[in-house]
């Protein structure tokens, strides 16, 4: 059995253009968690796990696995100038400019999201400028199987029913200190 | 497109003694829902849908949808009395006698589910005496594939997501209501 840390780099909804084949090209709001995944034992690994999802279609899922070999290609296939280790950041960098350019009417960076086929599909980071499309960045990531979907629901299932517990507790809490107080100030 | 309508007929946890190959029995608190599925078109028909889940094991899930042609075969095969429309009340029955008997030391109706395989497994209605165990009702039920798992758990989570927020606002009420009432008081 290995053990793994999991360290939440990045989780913000963005607004992407989802281009699928045979499908409207449509903006969708995703939500993009990047987590670093440090592997112990039986030997140290790193993977950079990039997940898009949205609210508003559970069964949507994309997932990117990334470990240090996995980008050395990537890094030389893209022409990328940074190591594995400063490669999350950079990463963050850019969802950041998209994050900031979101609201504008001609936004400098934005995010494409293309498929051709039910196998993979690209996430784009694009620069646009008058004369050109630039993409700083080209990530390929897999649609989650049947079976990853129903891993990422029952997390997302566990961690909303803790958090209606703690609700209920904060309702009961605050009731009764409310009406503690109430009941002293009508004394 | 067919429209359909859902009747809930019952749904409670009840005690179950899971008999799985290559596994040791144990005692498991399922959930039972029984549902009436009304499909008006293209043609009316009616089917009985029962579901098992169990909410400390998010991926548990066996369903069985039984409609009338299905039920001629039940009826033949375990030599039952009653006919389709009478069918669901029945069960019930036998389940409210399951739930009557849960706490007493011997239990006079237990119930087991059974599987020797991973394709299919049994819930037996049994009647405990000292000379013989009774099987009242046996129901082969199908172990959820993932992507029916994956649909049961979206909706799950939706249901959640709605009580969650219910919640919230009772919580901005109460707090809203108790704290002017705190403040009239004080004046």
């Amino acid at each position: 059995m290995g053990s793994s840390a999991v360290e939440k780099l990045f989780s913000r909804p963005l607004p992407v253009t989802a281009k699928f084949a045979e499908r409207e090209e449509r903006k969708q709001t995703v939500l993009i968690t990047l987590e670093m995944h440090s592997i112990t034992s039986p030997i140290h690994t790193k993977e950079l796990v990039v997940r898009l999802t949205d609210e508003t279609d559970l069964f949507f899922l994309y997932t990117l696995r990334l470990n240090e070999e996995d980008f050395q290609s990537l890094k030389a296939q893209q022409g990328l100038l940074v190591d594995f280790s400063a490669f999350p950041q950079r990463f963050v960098d850019l969802l950041e400019l998209c994050l900031q350019e979101q609201h504008k009417e001609s936004p400098k960076f934005i995010l494409h999201l293309v498929s051709s086929d039910k196998t993979c599909a690209s996430l784009n980071v694009i620069e646009t400028n008058p004369f050109k499309h630039l993409t700083h960045l080209s990530l390929r990531l897999v649609p989650g199987a049947d079976s990853d979907v129903k891993k990422y629901l029952a997390d997302c299932l566990k961690l909303l029913k803790d958090q209606y517990t703690s609700l209920q507790t904060k309702l009961e809490t605050t009731e009764a200190e409310l009406k503690q107080r109430l009941h002293q100030t009508q004394q």
